[in-house]
């Protein structure tokens, strides 16, 4: 098994991970978030729809895996853990109203003696529910629970060399499967049409690496529901004249490079062809001001003053850090680029800067993910930075 | 805008939550597991990366919606909840440290009259975590909480003969998908090609009607892999003599269908031709003693027994109830197939049944996903039930 990153790059995430751990109190942290659990140990499956667990213990060399049975096998094989750290529970603990995983956990843990000791959990992560922290609470009753969200997540925020080499891959795929998606478009192909031809190419990738699943489905609004970022695709067909928008992202070792743009399906209407070097200059701005030693909330900055002299204001977030993750959402839960948000910008910082606009029946998305270089920043996509036009031209004139 | 149900089924599944909701003691249940909001309002968006919920109250004719502003307009349209029941909070909640939606929300929770109540909560699913109940508590000092966990799931236990309907659709994407990943199974062709391809034609459908995309992606285990359930593909080709899992479903409406084969790359080794008979023997025991009337946990007694005198036994469930879904689950969380499930099957009850037998380096998987009926039990899919065989002649000597 060839983990995707050196064992030492492994042991420097655990080593800045405890040093959070200890400046916050926390001896022993359980890690639920599946991204985080990832990233210090390697473990990659789709197993995070039953509960599991990396436990890193501050004085312990090597965290434990705690998962169910069946998937005990896959930890032994995507993980750097010795085998004896993996801990399987057995299925008569999933999904059950008699038996909690969360006791089974408690058990060991105080079992190994780590039952009166300061715990971390992932408080407000998606995978770590109500019912789990009441069951750890009954179940450590000598322990001292303090909220540890986002304490991984943040030592992720700084990219290594090797992660970035994984997100300009991650671009590669984007970059392919917007050009096969935008190509597929022409009145009368349906949503789903388009969405298949992405996913084909965003799983497929090129003939040197393969692509992932990404953590957020490509996202297709279309027509009226461009006002609306967060539907899916339907099987309706396109009609001439309508706008779409597209985000989707490239995933590479589960490093995600997303990516937006906005497509009219014929000519654009006043609106549109208004809107659009509007928000194009905007991220202009904000790609020429991100430099390390700016804050993301100079970012916004620029960006509120860059729309304002045309009459705009954006009510939502303009991005946020990106790299490593799992379904549902690819965004790191650390930097927004937003109000009063004091991020510093450093080297190897990787944003996804989506300065959408959406108003009553319409709306725009133009993206680019950047990464923070020593002296300013760079995209990693080359996908052309514009409003997209299919026109007749583009389709040559065939009609579905 | 076009719901995917009758107003009166929603209605119907409204009421069948309401007398829960009272037969436990619950004045207010707050839904956070998206499939439990689709269900009784029609909401779908892929928005539940960020804090959102329907209000169910008990005394009042409509649910509320509330969620972030930039989705407010989606449950304005894909909802049958009339326009002044959906509530927006402000994109500065939005994973901040600062603010969190659920002082929002009990904030509206309080404004409105229901500040002492009952409150329901669903502890255990994906989308409640720890710290939302924390502030739910804190933001409603009040009210008396109560778990409701899986309340609305066993509404959705018995399906009508619509979302039957669905099902069925579903099923006809599994069959295309299935088909058309294995005939693009041939060595040198890498699993990313193969999940490329399934993916092609889950998204895309049939020419009738679109597929969406389904609660858990395409697992495809290959070689040594196929005893460890839940990896998702690489980019490593295809090798003659292999064994590989494909677990997939096809999905309509958000309802699902899955299917499980195994595929053998060239002709199957000594064990997975023993085994194979086996399953499938199992399986049609199970399928046979299905109807109504008969317990879950009977089911399991007779895949017991029918592979006890080959000599094997399964430590995980077979099988559970399945249906309408969002990641990372298709399966509803409420009856399994396993020792001393106690629910009675009914007409119109659906459920995966796998039961899959894993080793230590090996394993095979095939499956059913069928519907209890009047007199006995039907499967959704046609494809063939057999241990699949990609030889030579199939894939016409072309090597990748």
């Amino acid at each position: 098994m060839v983990l995707p990153f050196d064992i030492l790059e492994y042991h420097e995430r655990l080593t800045n991970t405890k040093k959070r751990m200890a400046a916050q109190g926390i001896d022993v942290l359980l890690i639920t978030d599946p991204a985080n659990m990832n990233y210090l140990s390697g473990y990659d499956a789709w197993s995070f729809y039953v509960h599991q667990m990396l436990v890193v213990i501050i004085d312990e060399p090597q965290p434990l895996w705690i998962g169910r049975y069946q998937d005990a096998n896959g930890a032994r094989v995507t993980t750097w853990i010795y085998d004896e750290n993996v801990i399987a529970y057995p299925d008569y603990y999933v999904q059950s109203e008699q038996h909690h995983p969360m006791d089974f956990i408690s058990d060991i843990l105080r079992q190994i003696g780590h039952g009166n000791r300061t715990v971390g959990v992932e408080m407000d992560h998606y995978y770590f529910t109500g019912k789990a922290l009441e069951q750890l609470k009954k179940g450590l009753p000598n322990s001292t629970f303090k909220d540890a969200t986002s304490l991984v997540n943040r030592v992720r925020l700084i990219k290594s060399d090797q992660e970035i080499e994984y997100m300009k891959k991650a671009a590669k795929i984007a970059d392919l499967a917007m050009t096969k998606g935008v190509e597929s478009i022409r009145p009368g192909v349906r949503e789903c049409d388009t969405a298949a031809e992405i996913y084909y190419h965003m799983v497929r990738g090129t003939p040197e690496f393969g692509g992932e699943y990404p953590a957020i489905v490509p996202l297709l609004p279309t027509g009226d529901r461009t006002s609306i970022p967060h539907l899916t695709w339907t099987d309706r067909p396109f009609i001439e004249g309508n706008p779409l928008i597209i985000e989707l992202a490239g995933c590479y070792k589960r490093y995600h490079v997303p990516l937006a743009r906005t497509v009219s399906i014929g000519q654009p209407g006043d609106k549109l062809s208004f809107l659009a070097p509007v928000v194009l200059e905007g991220i202009q701005k904000v790609l020429e001001k991100a430099k390390p030693g700016v804050t993301c909330g100079e970012l916004e900055e620029t960006w509120r003053n860059s729309i304002k002299k045309y009459g705009f204001e954006k009510e939502a977030r303009l991005g946020y850090s990106v790299g490593l993750n799992y379904p549902p959402d690819w965004g790191e839960h650390t930097a927004s680029i937003r109000k009063g948000d004091r991020t510093v910008l450093q080297p190897n910082m990787t944003f996804h800067l989506i300065p959408a606009l959406w108003f009553d029946t319409d709306g725009i998305e133009i993206s680019e993910t950047f990464r923070v270089t020593d002296s300013g920043s760079e995209r990693f996509t080359t996908y052309p930075q514009e409003l997209i036009i299919r026109d007749h031209l583009e389709y040559g004139g065939q009609i579905g």
